[in-house]
Parts: C-alpha cells; sequence; structure tokens
C-alpha cells in the first residue's frame, strides 16, 4: 500500500462575491475533483486548532505529523534546508524578501514589484560582496522569485530577534531588535541591522535596479530578513512509521520542513513553486515516486500565490490545473494499492489577501475507505463528508493506519 | 433514568470487496438498528484519537471513562480480574494462549487450532503441577477457548518485561526479556522462560494431545504468555459518577476492565465470549440488570472474533444476530427512561484481520436525543450524524449528562 498527500497551499477560501457567493474551489468545479470526493472519506481540517491562524511552516509541521508548538524553530531554519544550505548548530538562518522603499524608507511593496527570479538572483549574488563588522560569516541564497535565505554561521548568534519586515505597505522598515537580554540576541539584532544598511547601499546601485527603474517597474532597493530560525530537531518520519518518504515541490520551505523529516527531496525541472509552475512535470515524478516510496508529498503553491495577490480568477485557473493533473494520478496509479489525501495547508481567502483560521477541506481516496454522500470537493460539501473535522497532527496517523504502519496501543 | 451501553467489539469495518464494496453492517442491516439510527444521535468515535490503533483493552478504559494514557497497566490484569482472581500489589499477570508448535518450535498456530474450552481446562490443571525453581508462588486459571491467565504472586516480580508471543504464525516463539536492568524485570523473565519450557514438557504428553494428534487436529503443545500487567488503580465508576454499573460480558477482559471500575459483574449462562454465545440470555440479563442498575454494559464479542478469522460473511451474520436481540431489548425496555448507545470498541476491517485505527460508529438513543437525518446504523451514515466525531473518553461524560448525573463547572 502506497499514499499519496497532495497538499494545495492556501486552497481553503471564503465565498467570494466576485464568485457570485462561491468559493474558488466551488467555481472552479473539476470531474476529477468530483470524482475523488465521491470515492474519498471526506471532512475538514484545522491544520493547527480551530481560530489558529496557521503559517505555512507550523501548518506543514503538523500535517507532516509534526506538533509545530514542540517542533518550530523559525522559518528561517525551513527555508535554509529548503535551499540545500547546510544548517549546523548555532547558525541562525533568516527569510529575506527583496522589496521596494520609498525614499523615505517606506514599504511600497514587500515583493519589489514580484521581482523575476532571474533578476533576484544577480542581485543575491552582489550582496555577497557585503563585507560585515568582525569578519562575521554569513551566506546568502536566493531561492524562488523575491524571496531568499540568509545564514549567520554561529556561534554567538540567537533567533530570539525581531523581523526586519511590516505587515502592511506603507509603513517604514523596522530595526531588528533583541527579544531578550542576552548577548547573543543583542550581537544578532546587530549584525542584521548591518547587513540590510550595507545590503541597501548595494541595490541602489545596481544595474538590475537603473533598468527596472527606467523601465517604469519598481526597484529591489531593500532585503528584509525575518523568521529568525534554528536547525530543527525532528525525528525522521522514517524512524517513526518505518517509511520512505519523497517531496515533490517549487518552493524551498516546504522542501525545508520535509527534509528536516528525513523526507527524500526530488528536484523537478520545472518545478518553480509558482503560478507557471510544471504540474505536469511534477505529476510525473509523483507517479514515479510512488515506485519507490511508501508515501510522496506533492506540495502545490499556485492556489497561495494567487491569493496573496487577491486574483480570484487565477486561484479558480489555478484550482483547475489541480484538477486536471489529478487526472492524470488517477489515470496513472494503481487505485487498489494507492491512498489519496487532498487538502491544503490553511485558507488565504482570496478577496482577503492573508492567511486565515477557517479550516481546509480534506478528500482521502482509498479502496476500501468509508466513502460515500459527497460527491463535490469543495469547503462545504466536503464538511459533511465522513472524516468530520480532523487536526493538521490526525493526517499522517490517519495515513500510515491505511498503510498498516501504525503501532498497537494496548492488545 | 437508565443507560444501557452496547459495545460489539471490533464491529466497526471498511468496505469490503466481498461485499460488493459495502462494510459489514451495511451488508447487514437490520430494521431495529435502522430504528435506532433514526432515533438517535450518530456520530463517529475514535476510541483513543484518530490515528491511534487501539487494543480492546485501552478502548474499553476509554470509552468506560478512563484515560488508558494514564491508567492503563498491561492486559493481563485485566485478565485477571476478569477471571474473577484476586490481583494484589506486587503480583504480576500474563494473558495466556494455548498454541501449536512445529517440532523446529514454530507456531503453527497461535490458538492451537481454536482448542475447545473443557479441553484447555484440562490443560490448564494438569499445567498446576508445574513447580517452579525457588518455590515461585504462581496460580494459573483458564478462561474461554485458548485463553488463560497466569499470575505471579509477589513481591520481587516486574510488568516491564517482553511477550512470549509472535503475531505472525511461522515464527519461533522467543524468550521472555527484561525490559530495564531491574533486578525484578530479570527474575520476571526467568520465571516466565522456566513456566514456558517445564509447561512445554507437561503439555507434550498430555493426554488430550494424544487424542486430538490421533484425530488430526493440531496439539497445544506450548503455553505463551504475554501482556504483563499489574492491579490496575482506577477510581471507581461510583465514585466518579455515583451511580450502580453492571456489566454483563463473555471474555474475561471486559469483565475485567469494568471490575477494575468497581461494576458489578454478572456471569450469564451461555455467554462465552465467542461467536456461539447466547446473546438472548445476555439481553434478559441486560434488561434484569437495568432494573437495579443506573448503567449496564453489555460487551458482545462475536463481532471481532469473525474479523480476525476473516470471516466477513460470518460478521454479517453476527451482526444480524446483534440486531435481533437488539428489538428484544427494544421491546423490554422502557424508551421514555432509557438512554441505548450501540457502538464498538475499535473497528477490525474483516479483510485484514487486525484492528485498524479507523473511527467507529456510534448510535445514543434516547426519548429526547436530537435525532434527525440518520436512517441507518453503519459508518457512513452516522458520521453524518448529530454527534460529529467524538473520542472514546467522551462516551461517560455523554450518557452520565443524559442520566443527570454531571456536575456543573461554574455556574
Amino acid at each position: 500500500m502506497k499514499a499519496l498527500l497532495i497538499i494545495c497551499d492556501g486552497m481553503g477560501d471564503r465565498r467570494c462575491a466576485s464568485l457570485g457567493g462561491r468559493t474558488p474551489l466551488e467555481a472552479g468545479r473539476m470531474p476529477s475533483l468530483d470524482w475523488l470526493s465521491s470515492h474519498a472519506e471526506c471532512g475538514i481540517m484545522d491544520p493547527i486548532a480551530p481560530g489558529v491562524r496557521a503559517g505555512s511552516d507550523t501548518a506543514h509541521l503538523a500535517i507532516l505529523g509534526y506538533d509545530p508548538y514542540k517542533y518550530y524553530s523559525g522559518r528561517g531554519a525551513y527555508e535554509a534546508l529548503g535551499a540545500g544550505l547546510t544548517l549546523n548548530h548555532g547558525d541562525v538562518a533568516f527569510r529575506c524578501n527583496f522589496a521596494s522603499l520609498d525614499s523615505q524608507g517606506r514599504v511600497v511593496d514587500r515583493r519589489a514589484g514580484r521581482i523575476s527570479g532571474e533578476e533576484a538572483q544577480v542581485l543575491t549574488e552582489a550582496l555577497q560582496e557585503n563585507s560585515l563588522s568582525n569578519n562575521v560569516d554569513f551566506e546568502l541564497q536566493h531561492t524562488v522569485e523575491h524571496r531568499s535565505v540568509l545564514i549567520l554561521r554561529g556561534p554567538g548568534f540567537s533567533r530570539n530577534v525581531s523581523d526586519v519586515d511590516v505587515h502592511n505597505t506603507g509603513a517604514t522598515v523596522p530595526e531588528c531588535r533583541p527579544l531578550d537580554n542576552s548577548k547573543e540576541a543583542r550581537r544578532t539584532a546587530n549584525v542584521i541591522n548591518e547587513f540590510v544598511r550595507s545590503s541597501s547601499g548595494i541595490l541602489e546601485k545596481h544595474e538590475v535596479n537603473s533598468v527596472r527603474s527606467s523601465g517604469g517597474r519598481m526597484v529591489a532597493n531593500a532585503i528584509l530578513p525575518r523568521g529568525a530560525g534554528v536547525a530543527p530537531e525532528l525525528p525522521s518520519i522514517t524512524e517513526k512509521f518505518g517509511i520512505k518518504a519523497v517531496t515533490i515541490a517549487g518552493g524551498a520551505l516546504y522542501k525545508g520542513v520535509s527534509r528536516a523529516a528525513g523526507f527524500e527531496i526530488v528536484n523537478v525541472k520545472g518545478a518553480t513553486g509558482t503560478m507557471d509552475t510544471n504540474l505536469e512535470a511534477k505529476m510525473m515524478s509523483t507517479i514515479e515516486g510512488l515506485r519507490r516510496a511508501d508515501l510522496v508529498f506533492l506540495h502545490v503553491k499556485g492556489t497561495d500565490t494567487a491569493s496573496h495577490n487577491k486574483d480570484v480568477q487565477g486561484k479558480v485557473t489555478m484550482i483547475r490545473k489541480i484538477g486536471k493533473s489529478l487526472e492524470y494520478v488517477l489515470n496513472h496509479v494503481d487505485l487498489n494499492k494507492t491512498y489519496i489525501a487532498l487538502t491544503a495547508d490553511h485558507t488565504t481567502p482570496a478577496e482577503i489577501g492573508e492567511h486565515s483560521a477557517d479550516p481546509v477541506p480534506i478528500a482521502i481516496y482509498g479502496h476500501d475507505v468509508r466513502s460515500g454522500g459527497t460527491t463535490q470537493y469543495d469547503e462545504a460539501a466536503c464538511s459533511r463528508g465522513a472524516l468530520g473535522r480532523i487536526r493538521g497532527l490526525d493526517v499522517m496517523p490517519i495515513l500510515m493506519n491505511y498503510l498498516g504502519r501504525t503501532e498497537l496501543f494496548g492488545e
């Protein structure tokens, strides 16, 4: 028996006025999704708990079976691991965004006008030239689009520092502040502030920005580190359940969380972690992964990206793409030997543009599961299914039960 | 107001190919079960938690209101109590099986060809002659079919030893091993190994086995102790809720768990804890029990036995018997003054033959409960009922709420 866990980032939604009161899943209804929900146990899932607004990092930890209240060690850590970097004991890692500031230092766009990956890559390389006081050793690596990872190589640093980021445009970029009185936290904050300042100098006069500026596009004149994290210490999925697991994802964070949990990361050409990702290539890798592993975790980012951009129609389009890809999967796996869970890591209402705490739909297909009563894959339909309301931490034990991998408690 | 809690062991199931994709409950549909679900609050119940594969012991503890993570003290203890034995502080009890080994000491059948209770009784008596080193005091008592209980009378013993049992036939019987470095655990393992060895000598030449052998039946040439347990310390159900409770069960384990919780055990003639149990006699005792107690816990084992034997049709037949008995109950209780909960302690998919972690259906009838929407008693139908998804530990507080026995928290 094999299991496929498909997590579509931020796919859950609310009723959208622009869709005539439907959710994007209701509007994007596809035959493959209808088929899945009709042959699956359906339900709704709180990634962490009802009313808890989950980040993608904590939500994925929970869904992969790790209590985030126990294991979460800061987003930067998972971004670093996902970027293929080594994170040693004592290092502190940050997720960074290229951003656009106005002349008063206020944020105009937290993603520098969704700067291209190629441009961001060039800028990241330029920032390697940063020379920090006291020969502080750092590593900066570009990941996807406007995103990169910064690692301060320890010892002597702390993850207990504030973010150099704002939640809303229009605000001034804050300084990094120590969140405790330790020497390490104060040193970390100072180093980060120095890095942000000296980076601004390099970015302001970089050719990439001159070209963007003359083309009327927003310049990436700041880099904003946030989510300080240290190397996570998770028992591996193999230790926990005795399985071999594989991850297929474009985004660094998802690779990082599952790499920390001992998943093998498959790098798929064209899996960009954006809306133009090559879903077909990912599905082919998924089918291949199911041949040699017990569990494949497949991540699709586009639904969340569209939601953050408040692009309701783009989300519907992405859902239709997912439906088409699911059809490919259903046609290529042994449906008598494969359990398929389709869910989201959290809800991102596309008319709001930010993560919310609403539960997400979940469907678990299997030849012998207690399907029945559900004929559509969407938030309201799934809530009437056989699974009832579960939590993110329940998903992996439920799947492992189907794979016959759970230990008996008592006898 | 009275409450009747009917637990049908292992009754939950999945869709069975041999039933055309139905579950045994869907295939064994009976008017009484339909009536109950139509007039009950229905739901699904995780005996422990989603994805946790429960033994019958831990599941019953939970459903009777005792957190197994806090109170579970090993299966042997409950088997001993259920057999009517006294378990003192310092004693260690084991559940034992008669088994059939081949000449290389490999297990051919863990239940000695489902040896009859009469034969097993004779063999158990013969094993009383075992004389162990250092005058170790032990007690061995037959319970049902191939099952018996062994108590090592303390002090100086430990429950922290491994099972002398295998999960699959074909494997060699393992030695009992100490699971910590204590003198007590090492001594216990030594005594158990001596008991197993000397029992084999007695069993090999016993007349019961000669007769079985000449009749071409499997011999019971080994006794395998497992599930070391010590006297449980549970607050009684009367202390917890101020009620008088009665248990009607055939199997020793179920009598034992409820005896530990202060239930009065009614021994019903013909209640064998097997598939040929006299359900009518148990139902008559149930009606009688409801006259003098607030709560009757009725246990039916046959559904689990059929499941472990991968006897899908036998399970359907057993469910129909349960339906018929339920009709008797419905005709003989005051339906305005009795709440009736019908559920299972865990799922045992009959095409798999082992406990799984899938939730079980539950229906709670009462003249004033919030029934509605459910017309069948099965896994998928109940999941759409008014109870939603609950846990084993919720059942007793819910029933006590209907009996008006729960304390107000706050005011």
